[in-house]
């Protein structure tokens, strides 16, 4: 469901109305269908919404009507205006998804964007959704982001951080870490038999031999290091500005980017309205779309669900793979 | 001329090998000419190089030969090989440049790329070429740097600085001031009546209203105020990520960035080949290609003119726009 008084309803309703032609794999989505049939009405879209119950499959239903599993509670949020009220109906539906996930119930997880001030107001005291989901899996390892379309993948070492901020926090474990991550996510979901990792320098020319900043010799080059010597093919650092061009692009499968604006810079130039979000380092599948709530444009109709599509797309094709094993 | 060990004198035969159809405007070249005859011999290139004589005219010269105005020696480098004794003459190409657009026997100036190393081996102190090139106008203001591509315009507003350092230089005046110089010049030689600047935040989504660091509040948010102020059509701080897709980047002229990668991650993404270096802020027109030395391929001709084409153009388009009122 994500955030209500967000897009994501409407774009649940567009995504299963392109589901012919193999465009969209199944789903269900797990919120409010009152919600969902009001909406679809109010756009003037043909969408049967039909409420399920688990452990019945979703997959009969879809080819007629939306699946529903309710979130067993009506939102409060209009369009654009969030209401605190709705924060436990908005973790319950993540909960809901992570215990489906477990149960054999669902084969990937796709989260619609929540807002986090109005979970902030409601007591909600993780930093974001993905380390919501990263407790609930219990597994106690740090998840790491990737963001992925087609010509592109990029990891932000670090991510939600003040970039002078980003840098102190910036170490040899983490870059390993991540790249560790990657490396067995691509082997494992994306049936690369041999990923290779470019990875960017912190500083402008990855530092110029320290000339622009000590930390691409003293943070980064010991991680692609450890990295090579684990057995992972990482190459770096590298000089950020010449890494993301077609022929550049074309020497590695990921990029490990230093700080958010290094990797997301890149990605949202080459491909705006189809990026995917997908955490690795979780047990399960876990993809989003690459935007917001959208609250400027929700309730109108209005919003693009390419991100969404491409975010069930990529979590459908990870789960082919992952389970066809 | 350039670094003589790069590729500044093949890529300058092959720009002029593309003179015909207006696709290279008139342009001379100071260097050695036994060098590029022998470089023209080597590579089999038809090119005919003719020394000329200021004040004497390279137009007529142009249609039929490279025109090369003598730097007055020739270099010990070979090709890849710096050799620190060439200094002087690579100095000289630039002394002679600028003192060729002061008495009017230039309309603009076109660097190729210089060795920095080499040059400070000789005893250079400063910076760069840009810095160079501001002492020997003996304006004494700054120099801004602009990329300039057919999709897009961005200025670092810091720029060769450990990305540390660059948030301890970056100042509201600076950015005021890059704002200021980089108005002027789209009025003035970009035929632009009303130039709309967009203003990068320093931090992720510009700070998240200081969430993500304060820079964006204290620093980039009353440059912004104070180039408005000054009847300037600027924006922001704007979230960098979400700036240089093909439909934000309709919304203004050029994008003010506040460190390197910042602004040279998203031109080098979308153009990486014909990316152009315009200095701004100096009282002639200077562009060069956005590329290096490229020691590693030089002499064996088959180095990209893609750059020093689009330089020599854009020198051309700005001197007419300035030369013509």
């Amino acid at each position: 469901m994500g955030e209500p008084a967000g897009i994501g309803g409407e774009i649940a309703l567009r995504a299963w109305l392109r589901r012919r032609d193999d465009e969209v794999p199944p789903f269900y989505t797990i919120d409010d269908p009152e919600r969902l049939v009001g909406l679809a009405r109010q756009f003037g879209w043909d969408v049967p919404v039909r409420a399920i119950q688990l452990p019945e499959s979703a997959l009969s239903t879809f080819a007629e009507a939306l699946p529903v599993l309710p979130v067993g509670g009506a939102p409060l949020a209009r369009p654009g205006q969030p209401d605190p009220g709705d924060a436990a109906l908005v973790l319950r539906a993540i909960d809901l998804a992570v215990a489906a996930a477990r149960d054999g119930h669902a084969a990937a997880i796709v989260t619609n964007p929540i807002n986090k001030d109005a979970l902030y107001r409601a007591g909600f005291r993780h930093p974001g959704h993905t380390e919501y989901l990263a407790e609930l899996a219990g597994t106690g390892a740090a998840a790491v982001m990737m963001l992925v379309c087609p010509e592109l993948r990029v990891v932000p070492v670090t991510i939600h951080h003040a970039l002078r901020e980003a840098i102190e926090l910036l170490s040899t474990a983490a870059i390993v870490y991540a790249g560790r991550v990657v490396d067995a996510a691509l082997r494992r979901d994306f049936c690369i038999a041999a990923p290779r990792l470019a990875v960017a320098g912190l500083n402008p020319h990855a530092g110029e031999a320290g000339g622009l900043g000590r930390e691409d010799i003293d943070i980064v080059a010991p991680a692609v290091a450890a990295l090579r010597e684990a057995g992972i093919d990482a190459r770096g650092p590298l000089a950020a500005d010449t890494m993301f061009h077609p022929a550049a692009r074309r020497g590695y499968d990921a990029a490990l980017c230093m700080y958010h604006d290094q990797a997301l810079i890149p990605i949202k130039t080459i491909d705006f309205d189809g990026g995917v979000n997908v955490t690795l380092g979780l047990p399960f599948i876990r993809t989003s779309p690459d935007h917001g709530t959208a609250f400027d444009i929700a309730g109108r109709g209005i919003a693009r669900a390419d991100s969404l599509i491409a975010a069930l797309r990529l979590a459908g094709a990870m789960a082919a793979r992952r389970f066809s094993r």
